[in-house]
């Protein structure tokens, strides 16, 4: 489309009145009404507003999901229930890739370690965390009275109402909220199809659109031994949505980055970036060989492998985008706007916040590696190096005051950590060991052979012998220990000959430096810095502009439609008869070879049946498996992608292509009656309290 | 072994006569008779080395062969075969996956652009060379003045004998010898077997042993239409080795490193292999990732596919071996002896040459990632970019003086140039984009995003969009475009608006810069070191050290003998009946799933037939499709892998456990006879002149 010739009175018309953009993940205590009113002539009620809240649910593995039934049933991806699926497995029952059906409640299985939040109540604590910050503080003092505050409303709250509560930071710094969650902690998986069929098209069809997936997994929580009688639940829509329709997407976006400043995303182009796609490849490329080795090697790869290719896959469309001159250029301009109204407002709050990130970028390039590989861990891939490192900084934190602490071990967190720390859930030595070699190895091929922290990690052997000391030397694997030396305190860490308790004392001091340079020099500064101009942006827009995701609850809206693209009108769903279609052109090859369920029983389906379907609502990692809702609220699919034109929706919103792309409620009844002999699975989703 | 407690005697006398190792590539010029002598008591004779020598061929796709029958038929190795074998196969008949076999003359494939070497004669002309750069020479003037000399050699040589003629850079410029070579362009396929039995046990065995390849192909080489009737050949032995046999094996090692300063291998350690490291597994991912979307984008990437897996996982050893302390620690005592040695000659003959070398490689530090982005055509992964830059450069070249051009283009290299340059080879551009795509974001990974030559190269748009437009605006898929331009000259390349040259035009003087830069300041400078350091360790011990490899021929020697790896005896060869074992453990999963023929006929085959054996002479990438050759000079297997010990080759040689890799000469007749009722190929091989 091109303006070229248009009278000047329709230019300025576009210019003056565009049609606002689907953006926006939006806060649940700031939700868009009024767009909502103006451009779907969509009341956004209250009460619609606390059912879809209530009913939905962050999965601490990191995704999203929802209450489905009366009976505490909850919906979510399969790649969502990975995490505890391939806990669940052995060698002999490999859940993750056959699948599992619980017939009656006694089939169904406990996961080791998951989590779920639902959100009950938000409060702003901006003032109370703001006011406890003094102007003429330094960054370090700034930052340590921040945590310290942070950490007594948290306990204070938590006291109060015995809610998981969190301090979220939006906007970067510019607002503070407690959010209150109720957590469940006995959570049972009901239902999972197979990975075949889950992830059809593997690697080659994520990110992509038109898509066949039936990425969908049931779990049910329990309170006392019995289901969960939820508050809320969303009815399940049997006829799923029609082209055009508005749609809502409920769920917790992870990250986006789209308020950062210029200067960050630069460097983020420039460093960040280049550093984690080499560091996903390599990791990739590890888990691939890894598996080849044997099945049994491939399924205790499986998970970690989808992860971090998708990770790859993910950040490969971002790097993409910030190589895109028109990217920045627009963030460019934004920023520009935004500077204009700051020098417009005479500064008078202090020093130019977009040059104090600027500096703070020009630190993190010596600071982040080394930050990243210790502190983060990037140099220690292995489960049993992140419960050395938490055994030995919780017996070491939990004596200090609360507000003293390190985050992570707030009296607020304790018992979530601790539920984690302990899980049963099975590590397997051989793949630790090669994890750990390859993670070693990348150290070294990042700083240097000769670097001082590579010389004292590797301790004078080759990073294959030295993984293989530690992970032969230690005894972690196994919980109790664990909850041995958390008992037995400072005492028992300090008389510890474990491999890995020792390599993390080795280092521990430098990595917590490390940390205290990036808290105090980094993420202090930019905190005060993004909160001024979080205060230009409120003043100048108002709260039109939605927060950064936080993984944190977030409700989108957009319009179910396809797209254009190589010359080609996608339309807004597929089928199940296109997916035999795809996998037949594939020759069935791997990953496009169906489960054998799905080969024998094709007469069966409705091959009409919508499987997959896209809508331009605004979605990012961390909405996977967030219930699709219509204007009565009743979930219509289950979100589990986004197509690559999404890919750059960590730095900008588009709509003209970029959709996400979600499971139909259809196709979810139609497999389970017609495939899976699931009855009361059916029956449980089509019943009305 | 542990020395503690041996008496003093035999500690000393230990360590006075160790039995020396089976070290060394060796050349043919300077063959180690007497170390054979004295350790094997085999007594090398000119016959024997002249047969040996004459019926060695060089594959410039990159390995070796031999002929093995008085016919022209020529065994190399399946891997080595395979870039003809991927360019001879269409979308409708994929040679390189389902294999070959002409059963007669006239079904024989003619290869679009392979050509062989075989060395005729060897003559020292370090005399000349040296005579030509004098001492007071600027490094640049030297840097010219030795290309001058060089091309003048072997322009001279090439005129007198019409024989192929390059000088060769021996002891990284202690000595330089002129090599004559007969060259065959036209050779014809005979017989490949089906890659899965080439490359049984794919990426997860590749590098390992046991080991189950039939990792064989054969050739035949044509003159004026007529199967070459070659002057030696090599005899093809039916029973192959027996345990602690003398074994040799005549090729063409591609490169060691083992007579470097340890300040290179330092720099090697913290800058090349890192880098290096990143870039393979980038390219490894993109090519896994493109093979997955089709059964035809798989064949298109295969035999990239297989080269890049192959360098990741020799790069990953060397690594390892780089971290190892201990192998640096032998590096430096041998350093330590050869410098006090040139202290004691009282540094009469300049400056320290290993401060020297040392002082490079600080320049080496800024300057080689440009370099090697560039000149090197890293940022470039695109044949369609290879062909331009040598159409540009050629067109530029050639009507220069033969001493003053680039050395690729003096005249005794341009007739090899052509054949390559204007080769019916096939190419797809859908590969093209998706390689160039990834190496051009791999150069802004590397530089940086705002990096005047990254700026300069994607010309304002994001790398996918502007690989797109270089290769869909280039017509050099076609060799009559690539002709015209050739003989068009610099004018026709100044008229040319190909996206691809206008690409190199565009680049072309700051790439030559970075060349000469590198020539000048790091190569030059470091040749003369060497020279000397050469010098000191030719004046201490004699030639008891061969040169590091240079991809020509060498002669290599040890004894076939199996290790003991983790506590188990490995035996010196494998047999038919373990493959199926392995397979079937593997569940006949790829890459352990074997070619119908193989398991329809399992019950022909004698499954106590050896298959592949070890032995522990020295060898290297380039050794592949070597000749393993018994005492009486017959061929007893094929070389086609070390294993993971001998990764450190690079480097260090060790004997413990680090063996090369050979097909048996009989797996090959009984597979020959047995699956492929290859008989006329059997009688071939057992023929007598």
């Amino acid at each position: 489309m091109t303006f070229k010739g248009l009278p000047t009175v329709f230019l300025s018309l576009i210019l003056v009145m565009p049609v606002r953009a689907d953006e926006g993940m939006w806060l649940l205590n700031d939700p868009p009404r009024q767009l909502l009113q103006q451009k779907y002539d969509f009341e956004l009620s209250d009460a619609w507003l606390e059912r879809v809240q209530k009913a939905s649910i962050r999965f601490n593995s990191g995704g999203s999901g929802s209450f489905v039934s009366p009976q505490g049933l909850i919906v979510t991806n399969h790649h969502i229930g990975a995490d505890a699926l391939a806990k669940l497995s052995t060698k002999e029952r490999d859940y993750l890739r056959e699948g599992f059906y619980a017939r009656t409640p006694a089939e169904e299985l406990k996961c080791p370690d998951l989590e779920l939040n639902v959100l009950m109540e938000i409060v702003d604590v901006t003032e109370q965390v703001n006011a406890a910050v003094k102007a003429e503080m330094s960054p370090e003092k700034a930052a340590a009275a921040r945590r310290s505050i942070m950490s007594a409303l948290e306990k204070e709250s938590l006291e109060k109402t015995k809610l998981r509560s969190d301090v979220v930071t939006l906007y970067q710094g510019g607002l503070y909220h407690l959010y209150r969650y109720k957590k469940y902690t006995d959570v049972r998986l009901v239902f999972a199809p197979e990975q075949q069929i889950a992830f059809f098209g593997g690697d080659t069809d994520n990110f992509e659109y038109p898509r066949f997936n039936l990425d969908i997994c049931f779990f049910r929580a329990y309170e006392n031994g019995q289901p969960v009688k939820p508050e809320h639940y969303l009815k399940w829509s049997k006829r799923g949505p029609k082209e055009n329709d508005l749609v809502f997407v409920s769920g917790h976006p992870g990250t986006t980055n789209r308020l950062e400043t210029l200067a960050r995303l630069i460097y983020r182009r420039d460093h960040s970036h280049p550093y984690t796609l080499a560091r996903l490849r390599a990791m990739e490329a590890l888990l691939r060989q890894f598996a080849e080795l044997g099945p049994e090697q491939a399924r205790m790869a499986a998970h970690d492998l989808h992860r971090v290719a998708n990770a790859r896959k993910a950040f490969s469309g971002q790097y993409q985008g910030l190589l895109d001159p028109a990217v920045l250029a627009r963030k460019e301009a934004e920023e520009k706007k935004l500077r204009a109204q700051f020098e417009k407002s005479g500064r008078k709050d202090g020093p130019d916040p977009w040059v104090q990130i600027e500096n703070t970028q020009k630190k993190l390039v010596s600071l982040e590696r080394p930050y990243a590989l210790l502190e983060r861990g990037d140099a220690f891939w292995s489960e049993l190096f992140g419960i050395a490192r938490h055994l030995v900084r919780m017996t070491g934190e939990t004596p200090k005051p609360n507000a003293d602490r390190l985050r992570e071990y707030r009296d607020s967190n304790l018992e979530s950590l601790r539920f984690h720390l302990f899980s049963p859930a099975p590590i397997y030595p051989e793949l630790e060991r090669a994890k750990l070699t390859l993670s070693l190895t990348f150290l070294a091929e990042t700083l240097g052979g000769a670097h001082p922290l590579v010389v004292k990690i590797l301790a004078g052997k080759a990073p294959g012998t030295r993984a293989e000391e530690l992970i032969n030397g230690c005894k972690l694997i196994d919980p109790a220990e664990r909850k041995r030396l958390a008992e037995g305190g400072v005492k028992a860490i300090e008389a510890s000959k474990d491999s890995m308790i020792q390599l993390v004392r080795l280092i521990d001091a430098e990595s917590l430096r490390l940390r205290k340079r990036f808290e105090n020099e980094v993420d202090e500064v930019e905190r005060q810095a993004y909160g001024r101009i979080a205060a230009v942006r409120f003043a100048t827009l108002g709260r039109s502009v939605a927060p950064d995701a936080t993984f944190t609850l977030r409700l989108a809206y957009g319009t179910v439609r396809g797209y254009r693209q190589e010359g080609i009108e996608l339309p807004f769903h597929t089928t199940f008869g296109g997916m035999f279609e795809r996998a037949e052109r594939q020759r069935f090859r791997e990953p496009f070879d169906l489960p054998p369920r799905w080969l024998k029983g094709k007469d069966k389906l409705d091959l009409k049946t919508p499987f997959d379907f896209v809508s331009t609502a605004d979605t990012i990692g961390g909405n996977s498996g967030s219930p699709v809702l219509n204007r009565a609220g009743e979930l219509v699919g289950i979100n589990f992608d986004r197509n690559r034109h999404g890919l750059v929706r960590n730095f900008v919103y588009t709509e003209e292509q970029a959709r996400h792309i979600a499971v139909h409620s259809a196709a979810v009844l139609e497999a389970l009656a017609k495939l899976y002999d699931a009855e009361s699975l059916v029956k449980e989703l089509s019943s009305r309290r």
